[in-house]
């Protein structure tokens, strides 16, 4: 869990102390009793299903970017009741995602959160179907949120889908899927980060941007922010899966050296990566200015990220 | 391929002859067009997927369901312009459940529409995700429609998303997974076949009438009509597994019994279930009478999926 800190103290402004802690825990609360709300009980025919949906989207996560829609609506001075559909569609795309990555003709994960993966639980057909119906669960809540007066379900629906579709979310895992074993680039490399991480940590911030009316000009300083969040935050991922154990993890260490993956820290070294991903920090940071202290949350957010240790 | 018919006559009506094969033909030439449009090239990066995806697309499909959204269009006085993107999402959503249904974890078919299924071309990992961005892409092609002036994009994202859903689409094929060697009753199958097809047919001829902004009246028949079609369609196929050969079918024949799977003929026998079959097209006929005439090509597609034979 993060811990309670000052970031924007560190770029020379005197803020009141936030405590990121308690933000989170609350963010945690409400998303999960809103996604509780959306999907079906485990008890709803066909019962294997909505108990495998809701194993994965209750595993314990994060909620990192369910957090981010809230902290950017926040920062647009908008209501977290508008912004929930937005975070629970967002963490709906993110789960289905690990599922099928951690399917053995993927990543062939066996744990994830400290737990068994979805297919060692349920099996591979309906782990597949799980995610699917995850995917489409996406849409569904946004279909069924307010939108706002700037921004319709036209405009909700397609940013998160262009994130989660093939050139974008998706294009990620298969570049990463073909990449590994083989010498590539830095560029691919970036290739890879920004669309598996970036992507949908630019989507986050700006849909719940979009649930509070951001003007336009908010909504580019958003994007700017997640994608060096996104950026910063897979790069601090590639270095914890060498530096950590798999116990503090939740998830097996030493994946990416073992599967011939390409990371920062094996093209880089780690000194080099981790100062990669304080550079885009401090470029996250910057893209924040405009918001004058009203995005406290978003830079807890992105401080906490940078400085976590699983 | 159908053939000319005059399915109003049947009812007693006297009608133009309606020429089905070249309205399918057009429809599907129209459908082709579109769809290239909507998707990325086989040369965007990345190239893999985008083949993979393209691949199934395009691999021969009747584009039965495209062809009911402009038929359901012209049935409420819409345009084919307005239609088409609603008939490439819900095709998308088709081409991706099929890519997912075929894989080796769910009905491991190595054969669809005569063709080495998408596993088996790009491997288990591209064709999870090629389906995913099939998935995702049908909502963003959604997003991209125009909708109309009583029916926006939220409607026409929920009834996609629930009919595509964990309640609907994916439902049954999980029941129909969990169903497989087991003794059910009819009303089980029943339960399945609803779900695995009549729900995509159903939101097809809705998507068209919404397309063509219909009254809540005109969705309702369409409903009807889809519904009755959807339960009528299947009922053929699985008469078809056991009559038929693999050559003529494209696919693998003789698999649900093989796979002991349970369908109408080895429940009702193959007499009683082609019965069944033509009494729910006759109530799918009854649901069209409030178009009075304007429901051609409906009526004709529903006459040409009961008398098929592939």
């Amino acid at each position: 869990m993060p811990h309670a800190s000052q970031p924007a103290a560190r770029l020379g402004r005197r803020v009141e102390p936030f405590d990121l802690n308690a933000y989170v825990a609350r963010a945690c609360r409400e998303v999960d009793r809103a996604l509780d709300r959306f999907l079906p009980s485990e008890k709803t025919k066909p019962a294997t299903l909505h108990k495998a949906m809701r194993y994965s989207l209750f595993a314990g996560g994060k909620r990192m970017r369910p957090a981010l829609v809230l902290a950017a609506a926040d920062a647009c001075g908008g209501s977290w009741k508008d912004a929930l559909p937005m975070a629970c569609a967002v963490e709906c795309i993110h789960t289905y995602s690990l599922i099928h990555d951690d399917l053995p003709a993927m990543d062939d994960d066996d744990f994830r959160r400290g737990k068994p993966t979805n297919h060692k639980v349920f099996g591979e057909g309906v782990a597949v179907l799980a995610g699917d119906a995850l995917l489409t669960q996406a849409f569904e809540i946004l279909a069924r949120s307010g939108g706002s007066s700037r921004h319709g379900h036209r405009d909700l629906v397609l940013e998160l889908a262009r994130a989660s579709g093939s050139l974008q979310l998706i294009a990620g895992q298969v570049a990463d899927l073909e990449g590994e074993g083989k010498k590539l680039p830095l560029s691919e490399l970036r290739y890879i980060h920004e669309r598996k991480t970036s992507a949908l940590l630019c989507a986050s911030v700006k849909l719940g941007g979009m649930s509070a009316n951001a003007t336009s000009a908010q909504l580019k300083a958003l994007k700017d922010f997640g994608y060096n969040v996104g950026l910063a935050f897979q790069i601090i991922d590639d270095i914890l899966d060498v530096t950590q154990t798999s116990e503090k993890l939740g998830k097996t260490a030493g994946k990416d050296t073992a599967a011939q993956k390409l990371t920062y820290p094996s093209l880089l070294g780690l000194e080099k990566s981790r100062r990669e991903a304080a550079r885009l920090t401090r470029r996250a940071f910057a893209a924040l200015r405009s918001f004058r202290g009203k995005a406290v949350a978003l830079e807890a957010l992105a401080d906490y990220l940078l400085r976590r240790d699983r």
